[in-house]
């Protein structure tokens, strides 16, 4: 059975699940960042996925990466898939700014996260969720 | 018309065109670590791309990441659409090794590339081209 990754667990907030991905919000104030987890056992890399799942995958990811852009007014959208550290295939979308703190680095490994105030972690959740369901597409569950 | 960024020009070597992307080795003998660059003009996210061209990168993509990986015998491979400073849409596929010098932080921004020594380059293009042309997941016309 799927079960995310601890790390993943720790350092992010489940926002619900897509058809195929569990969708994550990193807790890191810096950055909007949302990541997608295929809910797949053992598969660490995007082509070990079935090819169904693979279309599935990238249907998903340009949904979240177009919202997130549409919603934050990015400069630009970083998309990773990385698992250096946590195996368990996930896929970063991270919304970068000229004017954020690493521009024009990645951001990984640039120094500790800055969890969100309650407050602000509410507002943005709350933005996301309500363009996840104005926009799905596809039925969207959010289990969290 | 579509032209290859300057950056990426200065950088990499061409290895040819698959249907939809310039496939780039980057000259740097670190990493075994190719780029994906779709032949359309004026496309910074994977999400402005047509849907079939974005099926086509996926499949392109996908091909690649897998080749290279049993090629190399990789522990991972890392793949990354960023863009913060060239910002023609292209995607990094690159092979990461335990023992490899960045290990396990992302390779961008850490430190000079060193170039292939021409043999080592010539070895390795050879392995690369062999590899696709017996592969091949579509019309592939090596222009380099």
């Amino acid at each position: 059975m799927f079960k995310l990754h601890p790390t993943l667990e720790k350092d992010c907030i489940v926002l619900g699940s897509f058809t195929l991905s569990r969708v994550l919000l990193m807790n890191d104030s810096q950055y909007p960042w949302l990541i997608l987890v295929p809910q797949i056992e053992n598969v660490a890399e995007i082509y070990q996925l079935s090819e169904p799942d693979q279309l599935q995958l990238l249907k998903e990811s340009c949904f979240l990466s177009q919202q997130l852009s549409k919603i934050t007014q990015a400069d630009k959208i970083n998309i990773a898939a990385l698992g250096n550290t946590v195996p368990q295939l996930h896929l970063h979308h991270i919304a970068r700014f000229k004017h954020d703190p690493c521009w024009p680095k990645p951001i990984w490994g640039q120094g500790p996260a800055i969890p969100y105030a309650p407050a602000a972690l509410n507002d943005l959740k709350s933005t996301l969720l309500q363009c996840f369901e104005r926009n799905c597409i596809s039925p969207v569950i959010f289990t969290a």
